[in-house]
């Protein structure tokens, strides 16, 4: 056997153990009872270890050394190339940091969780300053052992959008915020209201699970390799691109809280889905980066889901199916209601425009408490001040303050910019695509997403972890990630809505 | 550390991914989509690679050495000491059998369960004969690897009750088989008959569901460490003695197929539950054996769940959940209706009477496989004889006959006479428990099954496998496995069933 044989063999392993780790996090998301939690932690800490042990042994090392000298004359732009390098970036940065930190990092994660959640329940920031303090201690430690040229916080972005620098975010955010602020305050100050009460009104649990399986069928997710669950939070998780599981949840009281979660999660299972099968059980399966990934769900749940052209098309069965609710309600009003824009404190019940000063706001502050230059003493005053500044409104305490996320109590730092990056991408691609379709509103009307998803497994998806995302966005549009596509779109958009001026 | 420590820590490890090879299993039974087969396969595979490299390693073995040496002066009933000895046991039948020979049965019986599937839905034994003879050949070859002083078949049957003796089960079955078979004939000859068509009424699924959820939980299974799913048969897995699993499934006409099944499971779960914390992560955990676990499920699905004293609790229940079919139904009608005797060709579909007289047949045959002593092209023919002999049936066809059951495509032998050596066991315990319980039946009339959970719990359950089959119910009734008990409670109750003679 060639090295990259065996390399492949040791990365096959690695992969489908990752994939059973993967569906014992399902199974505890979706259907473990109250008491299989203690044994659950342990059967996860046992792969994870196994998984790290047989990833950055020797072992791999050195067949991913003779692989690559056997490459010798080989494009580099072949699977073979693309499969020695994403992996040799995945081994150093296992590698680096020292086990003992890991296991450190992951203690005192686990910990810090039970005290985040008592403190957010208690709205006080202060219980949970000190392990807030340790965990960045040790992210810094991790980022310092990992490596990085020019800034600290790149060798934790490195983790979730590879090849992207702390300088390149910053001007990004740097160059939107204004705009946003500014579109935010124009949206405010219109005389045009939207009321979006319509969606509070009655809308059963088993009539939205059946709207949910219909509506991720209709748009292209696949059920016969994959399938759809409730759980406390929407999430996409998979075991293969031919088992691909998405979860969503229900409030008999707000409509979109399912509808749109359930496109947001089918838009990532697509991207799995469409992974080709060569890369199955390798490191170059699934998405590039979790700023591409969101690129998937946001544009299945703004650009598509939340656009006048689809809610045309699915209206109809909404108010088939809830005719109490929906009975005298326009499909217009509906599309209105589904893009309310209003400030609020919580990040994940943001609309697309605010959304994304939610993220520059923890971008900041993730920027700050890595470069020590601020006290930790001090965050959650920077989070109402920042929020005032961004969004004109101020947390009332800090469970929906500088406590509300679960991030920074898991030891994730780095995180949070993917999700605007996400948006960002969205838009570009979705500029794209227009050109690439330039009926694309008319299919969607008719609820044609045909050429849609081949547009992105063609563009996006068939190339799995094979280039990093900001070579992905190059191929694709010919630039690199940035903020215009994204303001363009949000401008037209609620510029109709709201009635704003030039 | 001392090795027992360390010893417990190896075992931990192996313990926690088989823990997590079951929960990949039961996705696959209860919710994989098609198209997950495939990576499922390669993710079990390389979970079990795992577990058989760690568990049968050097340091392992060393680890039980030098644990012997440490317990010198111990007591030999103590836990650590049970520990050690359990855990050689499985070391031992797990080393003795080389990789290449089981790589090589595990790729075999793969390959041919697909041909069994189809030769049982062509009813052609002929095809699957040559696959047969290889796997059995290859399991003469395991159990001498793994070596035994009198009878080959030892080998076999000791991985599935460990100190059972072949010699043990033909002197049982040998001195069994008469009176079961004499009693079939009695019920037969009987003027008096029963009238099951009652269970083939019209019976929702889903109010079936909730009766079979109410049910187990009324009984004693315990949903905050369990839970109950739907799958294609009815099976009990668990992930701990905190997270046990059964399902059941339905056919809406056919009430016996869930709610007896769902005992049945509940009875295994509940030994699985039983199971104390301190043998969690080792290889004492769970249950002593499959005649054990069987003699659980077996006992609260037909010593309770088709007793008098039984129904005549629940029925009412029954009745208002299905009034348009039970509405006319008294209590003891329904008690007839489940307790109908009729020799038929499927196992799985055997009343407790006959269901015996299939496992002995099966054992029979196996001995003469595994001996040598039977031409295979002879099997089908072998099994009808049998067949006319015992239950004065015959199949009309292969798939009705020598096909029907999984078991010889996937490699096991030595199972099926478990299945009513725990119906023997069922019975002596139920002697005994009668003893210690004498209001037994007005307790289970009046819905209270505390006493007999507990009286399980502590004479079975709280041991897992810290005493070999043969131990623990001597330990409990101060004999050996013996079919007296048994024969007495079918003939007490099948003589007032059946109204029979003396």
């Amino acid at each position: 056997m060639s090295a990259i044989e065996q390399l492949r063999e040791k990365l096959n392993e690695v992969s489908r153990l990752g994939q059973a780790a993967a569906v014992l996090d399902w199974d505890q998301q979706c259907y473990m009872p109250p008491g299989g939690g203690d044994a659950r932690a342990e059967q996860s800490a046992v792969i994870q270890k196994v998984i790290h042990e047989k990833f950055t042994s020797d072992e791999v090392g050195e067949l991913l050394e003779t692989s690559a000298s056997e490459l010798n004359g080989a494009s580099l732009d072949s699977d073979d190339a693309a499969l020695i390098r994403i992996t040799k970036m995945d081994f150093d940065r296992e590698t680096k940091v020292p086990g003992a930190l890991v296991a450190e990092q992951a203690k005192v994660t686990s910990l810090a969780h039970e005290v985040w959640v008592k403190a957010r329940k208690e709205k006080d920031f202060k219980t949970f300053q000190p392990w807030l303090e340790r965990i960045v201690d040790n992210c810094r430690q991790i980022a310092e052992h990992r490596g990085y040229k020019d800034h600290i916080y790149d060798a934790l972005l490195e983790e979730f959008e590879a090849g992207t620098k702390t300088s390149e975010v910053e001007r990004i955010f740097t160059d939107l915020r204004p705009s946003l602020v500014d579109l935010v305050q124009q949206i405010k100050d219109s005389p045009a209201k939207v009321d979006n009460s319509i969606m509070s009104r009655e809308y059963p649990v088993e009539k939205q699970l059946e709207i949910c399986n219909d509506l991720v069928k209709r748009i292209g997710f696949d059920f016969t390799n994959g399938r759809q669950d409730q759980a406390a939070h929407p999430f996409c998780t998979n075991f293969s691109n031919n088992d691909v599981r998405i979860t969503t949840r229900f409030d008999a009281h707000w409509l979109p809280g399912s509808v749109f979660a359930s496109m947001h999660e089918a838009g990532h299972a697509m991207y799995e889905q469409g992974s080709p099968d060569k890369f199955e059980g390798t490191t170059l399966s699934g998405g590039t980066s979790l700023g591409f990934h969101e690129s998937q769900s946001r544009m299945w749940e703004n650009q598509i889901g939340r656009s006048r052209a689809f809610i045309d098309y699915y209206f109809p069965v909404l108010k088939e199916k809830f005719p109490d609710s929906l009975g005298s309600v326009t499909a217009e009003q509906f599309y209105l209601a589904a893009n309310k824009v209003a400030p609020s404190m919580i990040r994940v019940e943001a609309d697309e425009v605010t959304y994304g000063l939610h993220i520059m706001l923890r971008f900041e502050l993730e920027k700050l408490m890595i470069e020590g230059k601020v006290r930790f003493s001090d965050l959650p005053e920077l989070w109402n001040t920042k929020m005032q500044e961004y969004l004109g409104i101020t947390p009332k305490d800090d469970a929906e303050g500088v406590l509300q996320d679960v991030h920074w109590s898991s030891g994730i730092l780095g995180y949070f910019p993917t999700y605007q990056l996400g948006n960002l991408i969205s838009s570009q691609l979705w500029e794209k695509m227009q050109a690439a379709i330039p009926d694309i509103y008319s299919q969607i009307e008719r609820g044609d997403f045909q050429a849609i998803l081949e547009w992105l497994r063609s563009n996006v998806h068939q190339y799995g972890r094979k280039y990093l995302p900001g070579e992905l966005i190059m191929r694709i549009t010919g630039k690199a990630v940035d903020s215009g596509p994204y303001m363009g779109y949000l401008r037209t958009k609620y510029k109709d809505i709201y009635q704003l001026g030039d």
